[in-house]
Formats: structure tokens, sequence, C-alpha cells
């Protein structure tokens, strides 16, 4: 015979699964004598039964009934019993908590037998009356669908004519006049007299709230959740207990420790004489649990012993619900308690040093992107602030400051240890000086790739970029948004992590890194297989990267160092050069400036691994916007200066490309003006050998991007290895190094076999590999059609966010799969993006990467993410 | 033992591998009795051992011993006799024929005493002399590496001071003392005396043809032309036969049927008293080898003779070579004639209705790119032209006209008879009224995809795009090159099939399609397993596409109706609409426009399958330039005019992408404004109904086009069906169409699988799957750094002509066999312009596509391409 029904005490040996959440919490609590008003649990099977079929399966009221018997039996209340009368409450209790979405009925069993024997019982009418009018309510609405607005319409008029604020201020009699009108609402709407028996009630209800798995909000809530709509929900009908029987009675909700900083001591707060509801209402404000100990000192005692009891049991922090009913304590519901990043780093730390749970357990409780959240300064989440504007968050924390307008007026306030943040339509190489003295920059275009998302994101320093409904007047010093005007001078807060735009101060939650947190990334880089890489393009990238524990450069990118504003002019002459000739003299200060950075990059570094990029990006990003030229050159008089605005219009012209992501970039560069990859090679392996000359070990390896054939590998890599014996040649030694590729086309991974002829190691380019997988431009389609299609659920998540695995990882999987069919131990990595966030890390390791190379800031995330990895696959 | 070496006459039964092309010829012809003079084979297995070895394979020498003495018994002549002296002729032999690129010496054998030999039994002293000159400096050049100038300078003293200006002007006597100078020369060069043991002589020539294998020129045609470099050359060793001894000698070349034409007569030219280097020369003027049967019938009989015998052996038309000696014919080659392609039709046609050859030996002999040259006009190969610029080669064909600079200019000088090319910058919507008039178009920027272009292909009109060396100036009227400049209304010839701009006027070659063509075509389709369909937005490109045999339409590109001049100004009001009722007035405008094309193309289609696929390139290309629009706002007075200029700068700036092809196109579109796919859907299917009303059968198919998950062609199917309801509903009738998909993303092909779940047919779009999978932009690179990459050898050919196999090809072997995974049968074809590649065509073949889809004008050659596919796999 089939169990449809379980007492809390017989429950414990069933599932989750079965038993839904709620129900299961108070099966173990019952178990473990917490004082649990009895109850009994309908199970998930039996819902899925019922929308089935329509009806009960056969056998199930039947165990209702056994099930309620017993709790007669041990309560003493009964049924329909006008002298001591048994009140349930039926509550839905999901697998996977649903908040909100479906329906719970108390008070259940009232009529107007039961109501007059409650009066007596508690010598409370207005008590007795109340819990019966909000049962009818909550019965004609869930059960019979009456709308709420029937009932609420009323009371409002009640309270019009009584000059009532508050419902508290209802008498006994105002509310058994209530209770008159709702039961003719009632019989109105239903053309029914509302039903007395209490078994009837029961059945109803039960019925009611296994529908309520299919009402709309809940399959939208599972539509948006992913959550599967097989599950159905279980049913749980439990002995009422008030709380607001009087000065003896109360409810409150506690934490085993604290959700804020994970502090252990019991946090929470309590309201004499007041059901769980009002708690929430928010009408009377609670007081701190830690004043329970005054008001009730045993009740408080028992508290502590519950939640111990409960951690000890769990060996996790609980968030308890109790009430306590003529000075008996119930403990009505327990589940893991949600925290802040800070208390979870905590908490997943003591509770090791208290020998509750091990290591690994300790990794798997902390969400990774929690421990990103502490490394940027944050908007205190309690602060109340005013959005104006919202844009792409592109580089994440939060900053306040002036608003300036100039990358000058930022540079010069900076210095002078103002705090400001950079607004301009969008930013350019000429404006790094400005970037790098302000708090914050927002632009009103550009996409997450933009000049100011990526020099922002390097650095560490929030930007909203993209903002798109800000429209800037340069001339006016102000920017416009639909709501107000912001003028050079006044103080804004932005938002990188979510990409709002606040007006004023706002207060916020410094960054902190903890002894804590450290000690656990410690025990997560021993659990890993994937190793943790940074993308650093700068000596001071490379410092901050190795502080977050990064154990390499995956990807350091050369051009950066070519948009320096005093790298600039050389960099443009290369690019004007004519002749291979004209070219050499600006290559060689370029090259000049290139090994100063990477010997600072390998001082840093200490002999860890340090990947570099041959420059990538289409020539044309170097030079000035055709606007801007075409003034300079209208307003030139100098005729050697117009001669060079001219060339320099030329040039532009020439090189505008329809789709520069896909046009002369990455080694294509290379293979056009072999002379780039000549000095490149130079600067690096010169700085190589100068570093190790003093004495500290370096490791490096040279990395060709937008390979897409084997013979562009060739071409580049025998460039590579002439300029290599020629330096060495000249200085008369050697220094080992190898050569690799970004795997970041599909043709690339297409071909890997081929092409890990000749490379020593891979790194996937996932940012651009989604690009041309997916085809979309990413400046193009994040927060436009991108963000539509997440809005109409054409996708999950951003591609550019995690990897997308049916598409860009089944492409990934080959590229790994046929390298290592070439070279068995091919070293691969990634350094998109993705390298940080934690859903693609699981992927990375599940495929057998070597390492994750992401921004410096995200390197701790990847850390966590890497050892979670492991956890997951060989369990705890 | 190994044989090294074959006489012509035992060789018969071996390989081209082993003999050469030129060896095996000989052979066979003395096999089937033809007079050849005598000779031998060292066979190419014999030079890879000499190569490798640096000395003769053991015996070989004795064999080669062997033969001349069979040879001198043949001939009754013998080596070094002065009375009767043997002379032979050394040349290579390669298995693939290398013209020109490896060495040849004649007339080996002379020396002092066989030249006296020559001198009396020729009675020609001067022959003799010249004779033994030509031997001297052959083999100081080819044997020794004495510099050709070295003999050169010194007779081009002599032919000075003599005042000579033909060399067969030298008396015997100049040619004595040349002969004197020349061994002086050699002596000085070499160290070492001219050899004059004829057996020496010959060791020597036999290792310079070797070594000729490996020298640079023959490398390097190799590596051009993508020959193995471990083939080696046979060594022929051949009784020289004199043509130029007196007037009864003679030497000529004939082809068995004219390879111009492919009439079955005689087809040649003849020299009396010369040798075959004068008829290549160039000094004298050959006379028609018809004019040979009245200067010596019996030989003419003779050589019809000849041909007819090597045309039932060959099954071939050939092309061979004559010497007539003293009234007696020898035949020094056969090989297969080349052929105009006119001729290849005529020819592969003719044979098959002799019996010669069947029907599949017919399609195999006919290059389906000679088909192609056929259906444009082209310039007489034979004429002598002036390129003054190259550019792309954007649409086939050539056309001369009267240059004029705009399209107003064009329509009115076209419409009123004057033939006119249309010069521009670039051409844009606008522009379309001036092309339709055009004879060609020629643009300065632009690539193989750029507006020009394609227009162009549409209507069968030659164009060159890109054609970056020529500087337009509109205000003058004229645009210069290098070279010149040519002005408004000077005569310009374009040759689309090559790029090249021509000065003037030239002689050209009319399309051909004649009956023999039709019938060669009828026979292709029989033998195909592939289907050709046609690209066709227009009723008259159906048309066209069936008048080539088409069998469907693979793809309608209604956005090309969108581009129409009269249609802009709504299409431009669609997109400028700010809401989408403010839409829906411009687009039932479009949608009336559209039902008349689609009427016109069902029309025309009469029942076969037509594919329309939904709008599918970015807005903004609907849109004028942001330049002229912002003209136009400084110029625009009236205040509504300005507003509406306003509106559109707004809308361009708002619109602009960084990477376009990447970014709001395609589906993408339609899900954005599902109002456009429910707009084509409407005029598509009313189209249909209405067609079928007046009683012709409709057949169409929907195609969704950049698709990259099953979600984005669920929504779209979605509306489409709703849409189709609504009229079906409205209009009281149905009418049965699929809803497919393109497969032009690499992410398409890997999902195909899953997106086969909701589509009825796939159609691989190569154009952009080539461009996302290698990360290639077809405008930025063609003419480009995809030039360089040919040049450099790191690709083959272009990937946007013919599908890059290992990549490219790979994903649509994966998409095909993913997509028949879920669905056993579902059609698939290509519709990029690899669909008229016959190299793709026959990779398209090879992975069980159903159909391809290409241009009307290469229908024909893809019919060819489609059927050689099957021959090829199948054997003939």
């Amino acid at each position: 015979m089939t169990t449809w029904v379980y007492s809390f005490r017989k429950a414990t040996n069933q599932t989750k699964q079965l038993l839904g959440g709620k129900g299961l919490g108070l099966a173990e609590m019952t178990k473990i004598g917490l004082p649990v008003p009895p109850g009994f649990i309908i199970t998930t099977k039996t819902c899925l039964s019922y929308l089935d079929e329509k009806k009960f399966p056969q056998k199930m009221w039947d165990q209702v009934l056994t099930d309620l018997r017993e709790i007669e039996q041990e309560t003493g209340k009964s049924f329909g019993n006008p002298l001591n009368p048994l009140l349930v409450s039926v509550r839905s209790g999901a697998v996977v908590s649903m908040p909100g979405m479906m329906d719970t009925i108390l008070n259940l069993g009232l009529n107007k037998n039961t109501l007059s024997g409650l009066i007596k019982k508690t010598s409370n009418e207005r008590f007795a009356f109340d819990a019966y009018r909000r049962f009818i309510q909550m019965f004609a609405n869930i059960v019979m669908n009456v709308p709420l607005e029937r009932f609420e319409t009323f009371l409002d008029k009640e309270r019009k004519r009584l000059n009532i604020k508050d419902d508290t201020q209802f008498s006994a009699r105002d509310l058994q006049k209530i209770i008159n009108q709702y039961l003719v609402i009632y019989q109105e709407e239903t053309k029914q007299k509302f039903p007395q028996e209490p078994l009837e009630q029961l059945k109803a209800a039960i019925k009611a709230v296994f529908s309520s798995w299919n009402n709309k909000r809940a399959i939208d809530y599972r539509n948006f959740n992913k959550i599967p709509h097989n599950l159905g929900t279980a049913v749980n009908i439990q002995t009422m207990v008030f709380g607001n029987m009087g000065k003896t009675s109360g409810t409150g909700v506690a934490f085993t420790r604290s959700p804020a900083t994970g502090e252990k001591k019991l946090y929470g707060e309590f309201l004499v004489n007041a059901q769980g509801e009002d708690v929430v209402a928010g009408i009377r404000t609670p007081r701190p649990i830690q004043e329970l100990e005054k008001v009730w000192p045993k009740i408080f005692k028992q508290i502590i012993n519950v939640a111990h009891t409960l951690e000890q049991h769990y060996r996790e922090t609980q968030d308890l619900e109790f009430t306590i009913e003529e000075g008996k304590l119930w403990i009505l519901q327990t589940r893991t308690g949600k925290r802040t990043a800070e208390a979870a780093v905590n908490i997943a730390y003591d509770m090791v040093k208290e020998g509750l749970i091990n290591k690994k357990e300790a990794l798997v409780r902390i969400d990774p992107e929690q421990i990103g959240q502490l490394l940027h300064t944050q908007i205190d989440p309690k602060a109340k602030v005013r959005v104006i504007a919202k844009g792409l968050a592109a580089s994440p924390g939060a900053a306040t400051g002036t608003v300036v307008f100039t990358a000058d007026e930022a540079e010069e306030k900076g210095k002078a240890g103002q705090r400001v943040i950079l607004v301009r339509p969008e930013t350019s190489p000429d404006d790094v000086h400005g970037v790098l003295q302000a708090q914050g920059v927002l632009t009103a275009r550009g996409g997450m790739t933009s000049h100011a998302a990526v020099v922002a994101r390097g650095l560490g320093k929030p930007c909203v970029s993209g903002c798109e409904s800000i429209d800037i007047n340069l001339k006016k010093k102000q920017f416009t948004t639909n709501s107000q005007t912001v003028k050079s001078g006044s103080v804004i807060t932005i938002n990188g992590s979510t990409g709002e735009i606040i007006t004023g101060k706002v207060p916020m939650i410094e960054p902190k890194i903890s002894l804590k947190m450290k000690t656990i990334l410690n025990w997560a880089d021993k659990t890993a297989r994937l190793a943790v890489w940074a993308n650093a393009d700068y000596p001071r990238d490379a410092t901050c990267a190795r502080e977050f524990g990064a154990q390499g450069i995956g990807l350091c990118r050369t051009e950066h160092m070519f948009m320096e504003q005093e790298r600039l002019p050389f960099v443009q002459a290369m690019i004007l050069a004519e002749s291979e000739k004209e070219r050499q003299k600006p290559l060689a200060k370029i090259a000049q400036f290139q090994k100063k950075d990477f010997i600072g990059i390998f001082k840093v570094m200490a002999g860890l691994p340090v990947i570099i990029r041959l420059i990538d990006p289409p020539l044309h990003e170097f030079l000035p916007g055709q606007e801007e030229v075409k003034k300079k050159l209208t307003n030139s008089k100098n005729k050697s200066k117009r001669a060079h605005w001219e060339k320099m219009l030329n040039a532009i012209e020439k090189m505008a490309e329809s789709n520069p992501m896909l046009g002369l970039r990455g080694c294509r560069l290379g293979i056009a003006m072999p002379d780039i990859i000549r000095m490149q090679t130079r600067a690096i392996i010169e700085a190589a050998l100068l570093v190790r000359k003093a004495g500290q070990p370096v490791k490096f390896k040279i990395m060709v991007p937008l390979v897409g054939t084997l013979e562009e590998l060739k071409f580049v890599k025998k460039e590579i290895l002439i300029e290599a014996k020629r330096v060495f040649d000249k200085r008369g030694e050697q220094i080992n190094f190898e050569i690799g590729t970004m795997i970041e086309l599909p043709r690339a991974a297409l071909v890997a076999d081929k092409i890990a002829q000749e490379a020593q190691f891979f790194s996937f380019g996932t940012n651009d590999l989604t690009q041309t997988t997916l085809g979309i431009s990413r400046d193009d389609a994040e927060g436009k059609f991108l963000t539509l299609y997440e809005d109409l659920g054409i996708i999950d998540v951003s591609p550019f966010k995690t990897i997308d695995q049916a598409g860009v990882g089944q492409l990934i999987s080959l590229g790994v799969r046929k390298g290592r069919k070439t070279k068995k131990n091919l070293s691969i990595g990634i350094c998109g993006e993705h390298g940080g966030d934690p859903e693609s890390i699981t992927f990375c390791h599940k495929i057998g990467l070597n390492y994750v190379s992401c921004s410096p800031y995200r390197v701790p995330v990847a850390r966590m993410a890497a050892a979670q990895a492991v956890i997951k696959e060989e369990g705890i």
C-alpha cells in the first residue's frame, strides 16, 4: 500500500523530494526532540497523482484521518470540538523553496461552534473573531477563488466608517459584524454557504494547495528560476499555535549565527503577543532577540539550546521561526540561514575550527561570487538610494565622487586629493591619465569591451559604460537623464556591479580580505586541479594578481602598452610609416617601452609563468577618430602639421574596415608587417635576459593571437625564432621559452590537431570565440538584443558571462580533444573573461584544462570555483 | 634486374608515372605503327635514384648503350660515325607537363668529325654549322652552366659587325667563325675543352636533364601548381630528324579538331624548310595546314590518317608535332589538345554522336568553368589590350561603354540607346536605376559583397568593384589611374571576370548557348544526384534561372525588394517609426510591393520550389549615409524637412554598429520587430493563394536567417504560423508550406540536431559561415590580407571562392550529420556563392546534400559540376 501521508514523527527516513523542504525540516526537528506542534505531511507524490487524476488517490483520505486522529490524541484537542477545538494550518512545501508562490491557509477548523469554544478557552473574544475573519478570507480566496478585493473593499469601507488606521483597533464587536458580512460575500460569490464541517474544510484546502502548484504565479516563478514543473508540492498540516494569546505569548525569528558577520551568537527579533505575519507586516517594530533574555530568560535559554541542537544536527547555520503560546516555546520552521559574503566566509572558517564540518564542506558553502563582492567596495545593501540612470555593469565595485567631464580635470583634481567620477561620451587612450586619477568612470557609449570598460577592469576601478539614457553636454559641462540634470561638481555614485547611477553620496562597505578568507582560499588551492592565472598587462596588474593568489599570467596584452599617452605618437608613426625603413625608428622606440614593461612584469612574477600575447587589435584603434582629425586638419595653418594630419586622415580612411573585429588584426597584422613580430620578440627576450642576469628566475611564453590555420602559426613562429636567434647570437646567451597560440576562432578549434603540431600550448580566447561561434558582436549586442533575448527567454544568461556550453563549449571540447590527440600533454587554458566565471570554470575543469586566467580581481573567485569543481565531481 | 631504360618499342606496358607523358606518347605511337624517330626512355625512377645517390644506378648505362645500339641498327646511323652520324635529342619528360621548366638538348652527337660527315651527307654546310653552334650553346649552358649571355653578347656583336638582322642571314663562313669563338668561350668558362666523344656528351646531358628537375624554376613551378616534388623526370633520347634540310623538308603542328570551334577538321600550321623552334620563334609566318594539301598532297593525306589513328586510339582530340625530313613524315609528339570552351562542348557532343566516347566521358571532359565562360561576353583572348587598373572581379563578363559618373546620367544615356559604364566611388540603393541601364559597373570601393557587386551579379552584368587604384573626382567628372586620366565620355572596357580596366573598345566574344551545350547539360542532369537551384530575387532573375535550367529557387532575398528606389521611402518610414502603430502604414505598403514580386516569381517558377528568406541585413543598410544626411540637414530650411532629417540622423547614429555583420540582423531583427515577420509572411501567403487561385501550382518555403539557437527558430516560427493562420482564416483557404532555416553560424551547425527539431529544411549559408568560422570579414579581406595570404602560400585559394573543407566543411558535415540524426530525410542545400563553384559542389555531393543554389548565371556550371561529382565517384 502506498503511504501518501506521513506524520512528522514517522517521516524522518523519507526524502526531501517526497516531503518538501518545510515538511522534512519539521520531521527532523520532531525527531531530534524539539518542540514542534504535531502535524503530518501529504507527499509531493500525492500532489502529482491528484493533479493527474483530478482526485485524491485511493486510501489517501483514510491516511489523513488516521494521522489527524493521532494529532487529536496528542494534543487532546479535536476537530469540530466546541470545547477544545483543534485548529490547523495547511501549507504548501515544495522541494525547492518558492517563497510566496503557493498558498497557505491558517486557522482551519473554525466554524460557528468551534469559534465559541475558542473564545471560551482563550477568554479572548477579539483574538478568536480575528482568527475566524482571517480564515474565512483565506479560504474564500484560495479555495473558492473569491477575489480578495471583495473583502478588502468592504474592510476599507469599515475602516473609514469607524475612522480606524490600524486593524488592531477593530473591536470584537466590529469584527463580529465584519465576519457576518464576509459570510454574505462568500455566499454571493460562491452560491454556497461557508462550509462548517472542519473535515470538509480540510479536504477543500488540501485540494487548493495541490492546485496552487500550477497557478500562473508559480509556473512563471519556476520558468524564471529553471525549476522543473514535475516536482509537485507537499502539503503540511500542523496544529495551530498562537503567539497572540496575550502577554505570555509571542513570536520571532532567529539565526543561529549573525547573517551579517557570521559571529557565533543568536541573532534575530521577536514580538510579544503577536503572530508571525505581524513581524512581516512591519506595523510593530520587533525587538532584538537578545532582549528576550530579560523578558523570558527561560525561553531564551531554550531557544539557545534549540539553536545549538539544530546546528549540531544540520552542521549549518539555521534560520528558525518560533512561537511562544502562553509561555510554551514552539518551533515552526528551520532552514539554512542566508548570509552576507563576509558571514559566509567567517561561518565556513569557524565551523571547520569548531570541528562541525570539514574543509571541503566549508569550501562548497561559499558562493564564489560572494568572494568577488568582498574584493570591491559595495553599496551598503541597507542604504536607500535614488537611481537616476542605468548602463552596463562594466567594471564591478561602487564609487562616489564629484562629476568631471574631462580627463585633464580628473587628473588635476584627483592629484589634489579630490574624489572624482570621470563622465565621458566614451573614452580613448587620450583619457587614460584621467581614468588613473578618478574613482570611477561613467560613459554614455561603448559596451563591455569598450576602452573605458577594459581599462577600468584592469585597474580594478568601478565603471558604468554604455549608459545611453544620459545625455552629455560637454559645452555646458552637464549631463541630463530623464529625470534630472547633473552639473559638473555635483556628487554622484556609480555602481559598476549593477550599472546604476545614483545621486549623491551613499554608505559603502569597504573591501576586506580577512585572514579567514585567505586561509579558505589556501584550502581551495590545495583542492583544485585547475591552476588560476591572471590577465595582467602592467607590472601593477601583476602585483595585484599575485596578491590575489594568481599562479601565473595567462594573458599579457601587449597592445595596452601601445595605448599609453606617451607612447601613442610612436605607435602612430609606426603605422604611418610608408616603408619598412621608415618604420624602424618608431619600432625601436616602442621596443624600449615594451622592454621596460616586460622587465617590470618578469620581476614581479619572479619565475612564475608569463604568457605574452603579440599585438592583437587592428592598427586603426591606435589612431584618433576621423572627425577629430578632420577638425585638426581644418584648423591647422602650419604646412607640415597639415601634411601630418592629411597623412593621418588618409591612413584612417585606408584602414577603415566594415567589421574590424573580423579584419586585419591578430596574427594577420604580424604577417602583413613581420617587423612588429620581430620588435616584440626582441623586447620580450632582451627583457628576460636582463632580469635573469640580475639573478631572478624568468619563465615566459609567447602567444600568437587569432590563428585560424597551421600555416599562419608557422609563419609567425618562424619570424619569432629568427629574431630570437638574432638576439641570442648578439648577446651570446640563450633562454628557453615556448610559443603557443590562442584558439579563438571556430576554425582553430576545428583544426586544433593540425595547429598543435606547431603550438606548445593553447589558450582559448573565449570572448572572440563566443563572438564568432555565435556571430554576435559583443559591443553591438550587450544591453541591446542580447538583453531582449534574456527577457524573452531565448537565452538563459549572456554567453559573454557564462560559456555557452552547447555551442562554444562543444568547440572547446573538440579543440582540447584534437589538440591532445597530437600532443598528449599539451598545456591548455582559457583567458577570456569566462576565466573568472564560476560556472564556466566548472566546465573548464570538466574538460580537463590546465588553467584559467582572469582579471586579477576575479582570481579569488576563480580559486574558489576551481576547488568547488573538484568537490562537486568527487563529492565531499 | 631493374629495367632503367625502355626503348619506345618495348615501353608500352609501362605507366605514365614511370615514363613521363612525352615518353609514353612516343611509345604509344610507335606501338600503333606511326612513324616515330626511334629512341628510348630513361625512367623517372632512374632520375630519383640519380638525385638520391648522385650517380647513375648500376647497369643503367649498360642499358642505355644497348638501346643506343638498337637505334643505330634501325637507322643505319651510328654515334660518332663521320660518314653517317647518329644525332639525338635529349629531352625531359615529366609525369605532369611542366612546359619550358626543364631542359632539352638537341643535335647531340655532333663533333668536329661528325660535323663534316653531316655536311657531306646533307650537302648543306650552313645547316650543319648552325646545328653545331646551337648544340654547343645548349650543352654549355645546360650541362656546364655557362651563362647564355656569354654567347648572346658575342652573337650580338657579330650581328652588328655584319649588319645582320635575322640569324638566317649568317653565312656558313660566319657560322664557322662563330663556332670557333663559341669553343673558346666554352673553354674559358669551363676550363675544359668541348667534349668530342658523343657518349661522353650523352652521359653529361642525361645527368643535366635529371638535375634540372630540381632547378629553382622547376621547383617554383611545382610549388605554384601544387605538383609533388618526388615524381622525378624521365629522359627521352630520340634520333634527330630535321625539317630544315631543304625544300622537301618542313615542320608543323596539327590539332585533330579545331581548338577554337571543335570542328572535325585538321587544324594547324606548318613551315617548309624549318625546325620546330622556328615555328615558335615567330620570325617566319607559318602557313595554314590546309595548304599542305597543295604542297605535299601525299604527306597531307598521311597526316590526316595519323590524326584519325590517334583519335581512334586515344578517343580524344590530339595536338601533334610533326617534321618532314626530305619527304618523309615523322611524328614527334602527341598530347591531348587544348581547346576553347566552345570547342570543348562541341567536341564532347560530336564524339558521343560518333560513338567514340560515351556520355559520361563527354561530361568529364568539359571543365564546368568553361561552361561559365560561354554564358558571359568575353574579351577575345587574341585581342591586345591596355590594362590601366585592376580591381576585384566582382561580376563576370566584359563590357565596353562610355564612362558616366552618375546613375541619372547612366539612366538617361542608357535609355537613349547609348552603351555606358557607370563609374562610382561605391553604389547604393539610390543608384540601382543607373545600374539597370548601364553595360557594367566600376567602383573604387567595396568588396565582393558590396552593393554594386551583388546587384550586378544578380543582373548578370559585368562589375569590377574595389578598384582602389583609381581616384575618382566627381566634380571634375574624371578618374585617374597611375598612368592616365579618364574623362566622362571616354570609352573603356571592364572585365568583370578578371577585374581589369582597359582603355577603349576591345573585340569581344558574345555568349552562346548552343543546342549541343543544352543537350550535354541535359545529360548532366540525368547523371547528377544534386539538384541545382538558383538564387533569384526578382521575377526576371527567376526567368533567367529557369532558362539556365534551375530546378527551383534556393534563395530569394527579400531585402533586395526593399532596396528599390520607389520602395525605400516606405522602408525608411518603417525604420523611423517610433511605435508599433506608426509602423503599420509603411509596413502595409511594403507588403503590397512584396506581394507583387512574389506573385511574379511564383508565376515564373510554375510549381517548382521557391525558398523565400526573411529579411536579413541590418536595417541601417536601408538608410542613407551619415554624411549625406548631415549635409541635407544643414541645407534644409523647411522646418518639417529638418525634423525628418534630424530623426533620420538620430536613427542612423542609434543604429550604428561596430561590426554590423555580427549585429542586429537576420532573425534577430524579426525577433526585435515581429511586425516585419508578420508582414512578410502575409505578403508571401497572399501571393501564393492568388497565384494558385489563378490556376497555377505554387510551392514555397519560408527560410529564417542567422539562426543560432533552437529558441530563435521557435520564436520566429510561432510568429509565422500565427500570421499564416490569420490569413488562412481571413481568406477561408489554406496552402501548405515549409519553414526551415539557414545554417550560417558555427553554433547553428554545432547544435543542428536541436535546430532540426523545428526546421523542415536546412540551407547552409556558406558566405556567412565562412566569415564567422574563419573570423574573416569578406569585405575587409578580399583584395587585402587574403590576397597576401595567397601570395605567401598561407592559403591555396580564397575560402570565399571554394569551401574551406578542413574548417568550414567540417562544420557543414557535422551539421548535416546532426540534422539528419534528428530528421532522417531532412532536405539540405547550400545557397552561398560556393553553390556555383565546381570544387565546392563536389564536396556538397560527397556529404550528401540535396541541392546547391547559385546565381542564375552559374546554374549551367553547377549542373556540369554536379554530374562530374557523380562520375568521379562512380568512375566512368
